[in-house]
């Protein structure tokens, strides 16, 4: 069974890294540009049938690990 | 217009940083963990009503900065 995960800094949480590739975005014409934050993403492949037992160890896994659940939040979603 | 980008290494190219949080989350007791591979992602907004141009925009910041081509792929859609 598979998962995406994506983890996001919160709102509030400053992210210079995507103010830098935001700047550079600007530079090279790209004048439309609203905004950009970023994150990071994992694909996860369980040997679990049980979907959701198989949710469960992916939510633990980003709690435990994969996420800093005190600036970052995190959005798991299967994928077929 | 809001639109997702996820960047994840080619499936040929080894993923050193996938492979320790691997061996780290089966340290943790996840047994049933098949693979995971890490990645990069972006939240976009731009200024742009027409939704072909703004995918365009998205797909060039990628080939021109957010994705290197020879390793990795990009996925790009739409969140409402």
């Amino acid at each position: 069974m598979k998962f995406s995960v994506t983890v996001i800094l919160k709102k509030d949480v400053l992210d210079p890294q995507g103010k830098v590739v935001q700047n550079t975005l600007k530079d090279l014409g790209f004048l439309n540009l609203k905004n950009i934050r970023q994150g990071k993403f994992f694909e996860i492949e369980l040997n679990e049938n049980d979907e959701q037992k198989a949710k469960n160890a992916v939510k633990q896994m980003c709690e435990k690990l994969l996420a800093n659940l005190i600036i970052e939040d995190f959005k798991i979603s299967k994928t077929k």
